[in-house]
């Protein structure tokens, strides 16, 4: 008997799924309900023997035996797991939003009820983190997680490494379909950060609240930053970093300057990419396209098959874990002053004060006195550090514009070797 | 009651295996016998509560569950692997060359005595390829396998990229334990295509014999052609590439040259790096640490967490399939000439016969007139046209040495996009 399939959501991943289960005929499912409001208008003629309904309670008196939840969000996306995991019904989501807040508690009624929520398609779409992770990782002790694990993100920031300025590859990204018209949930890194959640619980065995990670939004980066980045043999990506440390997490999304020998700086466009480092392993590196309709479904189809199949994983127990931004990390800040004598000794002051060494200070030509890029690089500090001296600084009149404050990522010692 | 598990060669990945059961406490799974000749030299007083033995059939009359193989190649492995599985026991291997030769036959019999035969470790250590395969790309269909599957050459190809000569790569890489006295497996291509095997096997549903794939060995390239795959855009890695064709494979296993935009290129020193194409979810890349102790044993203890955990995934079912190493690519083809006119005229004349397109012609100046490397790139075409020009230029005595060809991959679209 084949498990039956009911879709909650016709939208791209989920036309994708149907076609993928309708073309493949995936031995051991059979697609049989599609919930979708105005049906009308989602029909298609290339699955004629599925029961189309614009009422859940259909799916939830049906005799599917697995959901696909594809609606994202919480309202009603949450309550309708619920009562699928309740009612015995199997889910598996796309959704990481609903999974970064409310994971550990719908794994446990999926266990309760002798069932299984599986969500692979809500990190990194097409890319097989989740799978690799628990399947092919399980003999490791991962200690770090460091991704990019937004492809608009990392879009924009990609291209902008060619010259262009953030609001011109915005709306490029936004013409393309890649960003919202409010493009926040991926720019200012809560996308990134949900997924980061999800992937702490797995592979650090970390459970934290999405609220409690901070996120640093791209919006500030400018053209001039990746000048200076290459100058320092870097470039600049959107990071989702995490690591395991005494029980508890570090943990920041933020843009960061990258060295051009680390995997990250290899992660172009829309791309995701992301890296584990094992204990035992070592480094291992995942990329590949983190969204779209048939790399989302892929991973959807893929977790429908391991339910078929007998070989879904059960839920991981993750911890409790208290969060802190507090990386030791070199820093680049890069002040845009009115240029006067004196500014120099106070930011060397300021970082002092902090016990923070400047590794560098340093400026390109060809800028006007009144708003000078002016850039210094730190030794490796922790976050809050520096976030002092800044505060410092704050309110000091040789300031043009707030400064901006990114972390360098070490060189990868692997490319270094 | 935990698994019990016998260790069948107490070598560097037998002993990190045992150390990483130790040291994590892993749930459901306990070591009780070690097997290894001469015991004395190996015992360690860190696994206190384990049998260790000197007689193979000690470990066939326990009562212990799993068998862990590590001796590596056919004899004895073969027969014990045989006699493990018929008695119910399950097998985890990292023997890629057993699995290659063996594999569908001894599924069979863990099929018909309800154990399995788990081989994560085959392929690329501690890269989870094979897990993040049949876990998380089941739902896609795979058209293409490509990827750095042997340490040792990726080991002396990236280093030859900085103006070094195959000879004392290699040698460097024997120094460090890399690379065998007899370098035949790793720099011929063998260890390659026997991984290459067991992946077309499982992502593309081909069984197909080692032997019938071609192997290209690295020793004909020189630092010569590193300098002009650079004038080209590229550089040098040792690529083993299988592609469906209507239920059938082209597979090679060959130095290519790598455009500088290709994931490949990205991959150093003992790195390896598999790249798989699906025809809904697109390109997926694996990267890491293939080979060594602690990697490989990483994805041992992931074999056998999946058997404590009943996820263990069941054999897929691959058919016989032809092969045929007929990829359509452009073509590099390296001369040593003895210079004298004619010399383009009767290459050209070669080429045309075989109605091979030339793309361009040159070659770098200050080379002695005895022994000139000149350089002919071709527009795509198959293997067996270029080999045929090859062949008719083959007694021409402008020839200083036999050419040297080697196939250029595609960049690839996504980052030039």
């Amino acid at each position: 008997m084949p498990l039956k399939v009911a879709i909650l959501g016709f939208g791209t991943v989920g036309a994708s799924a149907a076609r993928i289960l309708t073309e493949r005929k995936t031995p051991g499912l059979a697609l049989t309900h599609v919930y979708n409001r105005n049906v009308a208008r989602k029909r298609v003629d290339w699955l004629p023997s599925v029961t189309w309904t614009e009422d859940i309670e259909t799916i939830f008196a049906s005799d599917a035996d697995v959901v696909i939840e594809l609606m994202g969000g919480l309202d009603p996306a949450e309550g309708w797991v619920r009562r699928a995991l309740e009612s015995g019904k199997s889910v598996v989501t796309a959704n990481k939003k609903l999974i970064a807040l409310r994971g550990p508690e719908l794994e446990s009624i999926a266990r309760k009820n002798n069932c299984h929520l599986l969500y692979g398609a809500a990190v990194a779409g097409g890319i097989p983190v989740i799978p690799g992770l628990r399947h092919g990782l399980a003999g490791d002790k991962i200690t770090r997680i460091e991704g990019i694990l937004n492809g608009t993100s990392n879009f924009i920031l990609s291209r902008m490494e060619h010259g262009a300025e953030y609001a011109d590859e915005l709306a490029e990204a936004q013409r393309r379909g890649y960003a919202e018209a409010d493009p926040t949930e991926d720019v200012d890194g809560f996308d990134a950060r949900s997924k980061l959640v999800i992937l702490s619980r797995l592979a650090l065995g970390a459970d934290v609240a999405p609220e409690e990670i901070t996120c640093q939004s791209i919006r500030q980066v400018g053209a001039i930053d990746f000048a200076y980045a290459k100058d320092l043999g870097c470039t600049i990506r959107p990071v989702a970093r995490a690591d395991a440390r005494n029980g508890n997490l570090v943990a920041l999304v933020a843009p960061m300057l990258v060295p051009f020998s680390s995997p990250l700086a290899w992660s172009r466009g829309t791309e995701n990419m992301v890296l584990m480092t094992g204990q035992y392993g070592g480094d291992v590196v995942f990329s590949g396209h983190g969204a779209g309709g048939n790399p989302t479904a892929v991973a959807v189809v893929s977790d429908l098959c391991a339910l078929a199949a007998g070989t879904a994983p059960r839920a991981i127990e993750a911890a409790p874990a208290a969060v802190t931004g507090e990386f030791e990390l070199r820093h680049y800040v890069r002040f845009v002053v009115k240029d006067r004598p004196g500014i120099v000794a106070e930011i060397a002051g300021a970082m002092a004060a902090q016990g923070i060494n400047i590794d560098s200070l340093f400026q390109r030509s060809g800028f006007g006195k009144d708003s000078l890029p002016f850039v210094v690089t730190t030794e490796p500090c922790v976050n809050s550090r520096v976030k002092l001296a800044l505060a410092k600084m704050q309110r000091a009149d040789w300031q043009a514009q707030p400064p901006l404050d990114l972390q360098v990522l070490e060189p990868d010692p692997a490319v270094v070797a």
